[in-house]
């Protein structure tokens, strides 16, 4: 299944594709997608659900995300291209949830921001509790795949005073969606090609067959630091060719159209904007 | 006012001490103490509320915090002694809210801990949107204040391929309480005492007075970066005396006790247990 949620900022409300693409709603059957209700995603036919009319935006796949956990340097091209040696364990840090919204919402880079970059990654949709959970059981904890663009401002990242928390955590630097895609439509998350373009060029190729540390690897260690709750979900990390790799480096700017896609988990489109 | 919430985990409900230091329920005036209420809180004559019976588990002091942020390193006589230099901009992390609990919860170390470490700090709670706010109006933007300990891990945050979140979010990690206090009741956020004592014995020692950057610092620096919203709580760094930087370092074992407490602010109690 793929579950969508859709309506204005804070009022989003459930939705559901059904075998033509079609935006049905799925409000009469649940409050909406949340964490309360990823431990036991309704089984229906949305042939029998109400169409959606109009064209209407997109929220973030996930309501009431608990915390946004981000992979670092995950990639294997992406270290090699970066001349880094692989870590050793996953590199973890957090997104503020303040930057979560929807995967076609105007991306705005903050006042002072010169070195705004762009980070396509599978998204991890937790549905189960995962606590201490080892590898071969990791992947039962999970309620469905999605997308993140994890927005970065590199200076912000890098060039104030340690810890990568100031450039990951703008408003609107944490795009998730369009969907959230059940586990049994996809065949497996370690063989998807994944793909950024800005203003039509594709700059970002790459599958999460590079990965250096399995989904379900990350699951297993981030579930001995801390309680994985249903609703939480890990950006696993990005493929080779974000701005700061590029010779000379390449940054956002106003205008700017990023478009990014993962194999059966559709596609995200933001503007960059500026805000204040 | 002190604003108190009280009952078993993720069912505590609201309360307010009274001129006695008694508890008095306000759930007749409001359904709990989170950014909603904090916009506007409700003024109340304690006195003519219904006094709490027994002597219930005490919560965290704000319910659904929306992110806890973190500083680090912000004590002059803390980096003296940690023979560091003052960073330059205030060090920003993130918590995970999953390591949010009561002020007198058990501090679970988890599975292979051997280095916990305690750290108490001055707890802001934000009460009215904050967005490229000045130093000047930053204060404006204070609900009140409250008690943080940042229980870390210094081998999960130093030692496992890089960023601190690791050792920082482990469940039981974040005790937040026991009270809200409004800032009528602070005279100067940056003149309040704390300390905490490990096991009876007087380990940390501060004033708010050494801080590198003040709370109207912190707010303002943080608002360029990314929204502060009603409910978000920010611990503001810790004084000396920490396990770390002991010589010998000393950590946290099963059976100890962490005590803390700020002017004003109350007094936390650990017992130090292990998880899993």
């Amino acid at each position: 299944m793929k579950y969508v949620r859709f309506g204005d900022v804070g009022q989003e409300k459930p939705g559901i594709l059904d075998k033509d693409g079609r935006l049905r709603e799925l409000a009469g059957v649940v409050g909406d997608i949340t964490g309360d209700v990823l431990t036991d995603l309704p089984v229906v036919d949305p042939e029998n659900l109400p169409l959606v009319q109009g064209n209407p935006r997109l929220g973030p796949s996930v309501g009431a995300i608990g915390k946004l956990i981000c992979i670092g340097l995950n990639y294997s091209d992406h270290a090699a291209e970066a001349g880094m040696e692989p870590p050793a364990m996953p590199i973890v840090f957090m997104k503020a949830n303040s930057a979560i919204c929807g995967p076609n919402d105007t991306v705005l880079l903050p006042r002072g921001s010169k070195k705004g970059d762009w980070e396509v990654e599978l998204g991890v949709v937790i549905g189960k509790k995962a606590k201490y959970v080892s590898e071969t059981e990791a992947l039962d904890h999970v309620a469905g795949y999605t997308i993140v663009n994890d927005v970065s401002e590199r200076a912000f990242q890098t060039e104030m005073s340690g810890q990568w928390t100031k450039g990951k955590s703008c408003d609107t630097f944490g795009p998730v969606g369009p969907w959230l895609v059940t586990p049994d439509e996809v065949d497996d998350p370690q063989g998807l090609d994944l793909w950024l373009d800005l203003n039509g060029e594709r700059v970002q190729t790459g599958n999460t067959s590079k990965m250096i540390f399995s989904v379900a690897q990350i699951i297993s260690h981030l579930s001995a630091l801390m309680s994985l709750n249903p609703g939480d979900v890990i950006a696993t990390g990005t493929p080779p060719g974000v701005g700061m790799g590029m010779k000379p480096p390449r940054f956002l700017k106003e205008g700017d159209v990023m478009e990014l896609g993962i194999e059966g988990l559709g596609v995200q489109r933001q503007e960059v904007g500026r805000d204040g």
